[in-house]
């Protein structure tokens, strides 16, 4: 699945004095971009930096998807790009330019970190307990696939899409890391209670990938249960991946945890490229007021230096932020309002000045730095993941999706007719709940119906089949969708209704 | 759409001495639903019980839905369910008796209360942060339904749909709640910024059963950024209605705000019947030892007393039970550890013993009960829910889903030769992002695309073009899945692939 030579986590390490695109984003954008890099100018951070153009000016100048052609072309040479807060122009139809980026280029991964900060208060630091959580989050399936259709004036639908091969892209990545950060516990949230065939599939893959990694204490914990524990005891959790939407929901409950999206770096991690980025707002209002809190950024950056090898640079650099929160040094936005706040250029000096000293708690280790190795792998074709399949794929029926205000009963008697000598008319539901053979009286319809026919003794069936009932059926109403049913061997790849 | 007469929260004013049903539960289930009738046995609630038979032990009688045609003739005839915490037996294929007993009576709104409880210790109790949030979820659609099907090997799909009736219908519970509970505030989580067209549309129809409360103050906030404001402000927020997933996750988060699901009560609402239950564990661990926390059941209970009109005697019952925590009593499972705990019976007596005094804070004011009104509405037929459609609807193109593991330009060289007289091959993606026209080499594949055919100069299609298309395309391809691409007047009903 993976092409040969690369491994997760192990490539990106690139020569020294390499390049990385740099976009400085909206709003305070530009100013916590420039703080970030003289921080890095002053720590003597090995890199070159080269200007892209992404971002709501690009939006105005007509661009729809919110990059030149130069930047993306800039971005795929270089293989990373830091980049600061974006905003995507409301109402005019397009999609943000930083889901655009992360699907395009394939950044499986996002991971993001979340430490206590002494310096940062927040409840659970008032209370005593430390936070050190890694969300991990599949960044480019589920509903965030955006495949939505209205199949009726009434029914809105939304394609959650879950697969084998990008399930286990994003677990494998989160179990090495886990490993480098000699975790504690790597826990997959999930919905499979609710969701089993999609959760499911996701909930599997983990525990497939966890028998690679005996040394570590893999475990599931459904997402609702999750958020209720993160909010009593968020020091019992250390790895925690999820599919997207649970994991962008958990990862800004962990950002609330700390003090909110203004100390929470995110990396987006692929094969080829990776995105850093601070994921907090523009904030217009303060915007070239030299007043906004860069320290979201800084982090980012930090991951960053630490993913192409910069590990020295990151720890000296981490250490000095850490210590310089320690001393009360804050940015009007939190911290002790007993202390006067300093301004984001203050601010950055202040880490500067406080190089080569290291905070009480939680100083990091000093890792040298590690040499580069090969540039990025380049692409002849787009990856196509496919794994083995096991038992013969068959069709054994058709979930059909019609347009009908008419009771059940009404409906049954006519799909019957049009069964024919290979279907039985063996279900039909309302959103989801059987409501024929058997149902409720208390069962509220909207006017879309799920029919389902399935063969006769399971006898596997061909798309001819399938073709007639479609024909025979669109005499009598108007279908929305339908999906097959399939089997591979004698399992069969699809829901009950509920109550069937 | 609402049957006439009926009105949300005002069509459980039954008779005074009116029977409910009673489910005692599973594992802890007996021991704290007999604690919650004592008290109301003593506290002189007029109510008579008809136990019905629910939960695993039915399950292993060979019902497979968990519950006896008995009981779901009582619950059918009574309209009010009390029942304690039940377990599904796992592995068997069934699903939960929880769940379908919410969707088979359609009791669309989940309404949970969580508030401070003096007496029970919390990191947000402890920083002096109080809580008062009603989240109000949405019990039926979302993901919930349940539709779950494997396209190819490697692709799982779940359906998630919202429907303008169904969200029309649990955020008409929610203002109405909102306006008798004197709200400062009512907010939609949603995530439309993602979901465009689903939560697109629970949004708009928040906004639209809005305007006719113009005394309370509406607003919306996306469910991530929620959230993160709930672990760091939750003070800011009053009521919250969600969609389903969404609000379990935010639930669950806000149980534990409070101390956990041992302090959250749960209400499903429907017009003709409702359930109130714990939704805690059965903790078969500690069953039938007489030391498990009943105060979740009660608070359950507390809020169907108060939804069948007796006001007083819920106040009378509440009043007792805070000032019984705020004295320091407590069970096992939380509390001054320095205080000895009390098992279930004595937790009861005690509140029994506090009848009539009041808590110091937060005493329920004591509201005269209302003699009840008619019997719960018998209905003939299942309530159809259609809402009256704006514009001429029309064909206009469709989305075919095939299984396929070349790449993008063969698979549309393919495809054009079918596309014929009447639709263009406009778009194909893949995990939603485009890959033909115009793509990246870097975006990774998976063996199922989205091919978008739509009519020549946005001509009205018909179910038989869409046909032809579909018996021509089967020829090269298994197409797994198809969704009609829907307009209604000129607005287009169906979402544009990233990138498109």
């Amino acid at each position: 699945m993976r092409p040969p030579g690369i491994e997760p986590g192990s490539h990106f390490q690139y020569n020294l004095n390499m390049k990385i695109a740099v976009a400085k984003g909206d709003g305070i954008g530009p100013e916590i971009m420039e703080a970030v890099l003289n921080i890095f100018k002053a720590g003597k951070v090995p890199l070159q930096y080269e200007m892209v153009e992404m971002g709501k000016w690009v939006f105005d100048k007509g661009f729809s998807n919110g990059m030149t052609p130069e930047a993306k072309a800039t971005i795929e040479r270089l293989g990373i790009l830091f980049k600061g807060p974006m905003e995507t122009p409301k109402g005019k139809g397009v999609k943000s330019v930083n889901v655009t980026a992360r699907k395009t280029w394939n950044t499986y991964a996002n991971n993001r970190e979340f430490q206590t900060l002494h310096g940062v208060d927040t409840v659970f630091s008032k209370a005593g307990i430390p936070i050190d959580i890694t969300v991990v989050r599949e960044n480019i399936e589920d509903t965030y696939g955006g495949i939505e259709h209205m199949l009726t004036h009434d029914v809105a639908l939304s394609r959650r899409f879950i697969t084998r091969p990008g399930s286990l892209q994003v677990i494998k990545y989160a179990f090495e890391m886990a490993k480098k950060k000699n975790a504690r516990r790597i826990t997959c949230g999930h919905k499979a209670n609710i969701m089993k065939i999609t959760d499911g599939l996701f909930l599997e893959c983990f525990y497939e990938v966890a028998k690679d990694y005996p040394e570590l204490k893999a475990d599931d914990v459904i997402v609702d249960d999750l958020c209720m524990k993160l909010v009593t005891r968020p020091d019992l959790f250390d790895v925690v991946v999820l599919t997207n939407l649970q994991g962008d929901i958990v990862s800004d409950l962990c950002a609330g945890l700390v003090g909110g999206l203004g100390f929470a770096p995110s990396a987006n991690i692929g094969d080829h490229i990776c995105i850093f980025e601070a994921v907090h707002g523009t904030a217009p209002d303060i915007a070239g007021k030299n007043i906004a809190n860069p320290t979201a950024l800084l982090l980012s950056g930090l991951a960053m230096l630490r993913h192409v090898g910069l590990t020295e640079n990151a720890s000296v650099i981490e250490n000095a932020l850490l210590y310089t929160l320690e001393q009360g040094v804050h940015t009007g936005d939190f911290g002790d309002k007993s202390i006067p706040s300093v301004n984001t250029t203050q601010f950055a000096d202040a880490i500067i000045g406080n190089f080569g000293k290291k905070p009480a708690v939680g100083a990091k280790e000093i890792i040298p730095n590690k040499p580069g190795t090969p540039e990025p792998l380049k692409l002849e074709l787009n990856p196509m993941m496919v794994s083995v399949e096991t038992g013969d794929e068959t069709i054994v029926g058709v979930d059909l999706f019609i347009e009908s205000d008419e009771q059940p009963v009404a409906i049954a008697e006519k799909c019957k007719r049009h069964a024919g000598v290979k279907f039985n008319l063996t279900n039909i539901s309302n959103r989801g709940t059987q409501v024929w053979p058997t149902g409720s009286i208390y069962t509220n319809l909207v006017n879309q119906y799920n029919v389902r026919f399935e063969s006769i003794n399971d006898e596997p069936l061909n798309q001819q089949d399938v073709i007639g009932l479609y024909v025979s059926m669109s005499g009598n109403f108007k279908i929305c969708s339908f999906e097959l049913l399939n089997a591979w061997g004698d399992k069969k790849a699809y829901s009950m209704a509920q109550g069937q």
